[in-house]
């Protein structure tokens, strides 16, 4: 029966992260394979308390349908966050997503037409790009450098008529690297000039353990973008909460095609995930993650210093979950994976983070979900795993 | 900004009956219109105390990250619940989804080409028609009569190389028909024959108040089906949890089309749901349901027998929550619906579930979400309505 198949179904394959963490489910291996925050800091007992708060003070209809934007309270307590960022967001301009994971969907179901040009970081972001590759545009991949994209690039391919350009400028996933202020601004600039979609993606943005915040693209554009969002690193990630940030006329078009994709995002955890975050201080318990995490970065990069060959070069991230790391070109780091395995440890292959094929010598690593001892004895048998290869 | 939206957005639009529900804000009127369940009969007691013994017995991993294909031991009760009622299906082919809105989503992506042709009933279910519009499918409507489907004019349109039948065949929304066994058979028959996907939307087959249960479709089929379910109707909306049972190697394509749509459904939600079916007897649950529902749907027909002029056509549903009326032909049932506004009472007029623009003189009432005394005074509202009209 495959002949009744899309044909978009020919080129969209099963997440490969999520395959790895099936050869990683071994307990004696430790992983920096996968991309999950550290669940001791997931805030158990105030969502216990919320969710209580909840089925008492709202009842039955914290259990019905509700409306495909989101709860207002919601939406508005996210606009409140953003204000005490510096940005100015509308409520009305928030919809409410089943995780960040929907936006990218939504976005492509709203602007993606068969063929048009994608503009991607390379390395990029896994779930972006098969979250688009379902709607089958051609990706445009350009050098991210240690402090943004290849601005020459990006201006080619939107010369070359790329209709939008998906980027993570905080700490991206994979590789840690956040854009600088003026690399932020010259992409607003040149997103402006070619009257481009730029699709911002900030998962990562509130988690920096050093250095100095800046400001989104999106609040340099001059004209209407997208900024997304998600409670995933900063709560929880199993309510599936995310949202996005868009002005009319886009706002009305995600609304059309998130209600076609879901009706809408649970009306139970928005009602939790609102208790929450009415009831309990966030922003000191995102300081206990940063706290956290940065311990955590730091140990890794250090046990890095101590324990890789030094041809290995490392992206040293100001915030975020991740690391990236480079073998000498010609090394393939899945010829390392399989090494490591048996040294029972495990990261994650670059290649499947490159839309054109390359990238085969890279790897990421994820630093929030072990602790130091963990980081410490993993980045040891890694290190040798390193050497087992390069001998 | 516009000209950057996809194509496939000048076609697709917000639900008209959204739309509508906004107009019934208003709390003098008496609506009909809305598809929601009694929240008078979600288990609110029951689902707090699950979630108590959730935060307390599964902790931080209820609110991590989990599998695409959802809930192992949720999938399990699915399964032994079909089991119960005759159908053998492992957990490995179930597939948990945000809501039975999604599976039309993740199938619209497995299986649909632009310009693919999709038979669905006429009338049709709305939610479908938005989800399969977003991928440009061409709609073949079919008549549905008062047992199922005109079976000539099905095979007409797989004859025509039709790649799909959606269909609600239990106490179908809009409608409440309910197909005969004959006529399930028959069409079990003609999808093997023509080799095409037979995509069964099933989330009122359990809320039979009178006569006797029917095998599902899929139970007939010697090829693979879609059967989709929710726990929508049966427990709660507002967890978003539906599940879709397909073989292999459907079930694949599905899982992947699911994970770039948004991961995986709230682990927190599945997490209530299955403790919440472990410790609670839902077969008894679903039996207060059906007792009520099947009060205010006999209430409804009797009212409208006394109330409505005779010239008015309805459908007598065996379950579900909704039942059809036409006005004589060439009667306006958005006339109907302005007068009606103003009479304090709503529906949903009939034309959004013809895809072929036909359907001009026929409604939609809802029974579940509105007790006997309401139903009463709202149909004689809506039959003053009519007689005004009809004047």
């Amino acid at each position: 029966m495959s002949e009744l198949f899309a044909r978009r179904m020919g080129t969209v394959h099963r997440s490969f992260i999520r395959e790895i963490l099936k050869v990683t489910a071994d307990p004696e291996i430790i992983s920096f394979a996968g991309g999950l925050p550290n669940p001791d800091l997931f805030p158990l007992e105030s969502m216990d308390r919320a969710s209580r708060e909840v089925f008492a003070n709202i009842g039955a209809s914290a259990l019905q349908y509700s409306t495909t934007e989101g709860d207002a309270g919601l939406r508005t307590i996210i606009a409140e966050r953003y204000a005490k960022r510096g940005l100015s967001v509308s409520p009305d301009s928030i919809l409410i997503t089943t995780g960040s994971q929907q936006i990218l969907d939504i976005v492509a179901k709203v602007f993606l037409d068969k063929g048009d040009k994608v503009v991607i970081e390379r390395p990029g972001y896994l779930g972006a790009i098969q979250a688009f590759s379902i709607f089958e545009p051609e990706f445009v991949a350009i050098s991210l450098e240690s402090d943004g994209p290849d601005l020459a690039e990006l201006e080619q391919a939107l010369q070359q008529g790329a209709k939008c350009f998906y980027a993570v400028p905080n700490f991206q996933n994979p590789s840690g690297v956040s854009y600088s202020l003026e690399k932020r601004k010259a992409v607003a600039k040149l997103m402006d000039t070619y009257d481009a979609l730029f699709i911002e993606d900030d998962p990562y943005g509130e988690l920096r353990f050093m250095g100095e915040d800046l400001p989104s693209v999106y609040s340099f554009r001059e004209k209407p973008g997208i900024l997304c969002g998600s409670f995933s690193k900063i709560a929880a990630p199993g309510f599936r909460i995310g949202w996005v940030v868009a002005e009319s006329p886009f706002y009305e078009k995600l609304v059309i095609a998130k209600q076609a994709s879901d009706l809408h995002t649970s009306t139970v955890a928005q009602a939790i995930m609102r208790r929450y975050l009415e009831t309990n201080d966030i922003e000191s318990h995102v300081g206990l993650i940063k706290e956290r995490y940065g311990r955590q970065r730091q140990h890794m990069v250090d046990m890095i210093q101590q324990h890789f060959p030094s041809v290995v070069n490392i992206t040293e991230p100001e915030g975020g979950m991740f690391l990236w790391a480079a073998l000498p070109e010609g090394v393939s780091s899945m010829d390392l994976f399989d090494i490591a395995i048996k040294d029972k440890v495990a990261f994650v292959p670059g290649r499947p983070f490159y839309v054109d094929g390359t990238g085969e010598n890279t790897f990421r690593l994820n630093f929030s979900n072990s602790d130091e001892q963990k980081i410490e004895e993993g980045i040891k048998r890694l290190g040798s795993s390193i050497s087992t290869l390069l001998d």
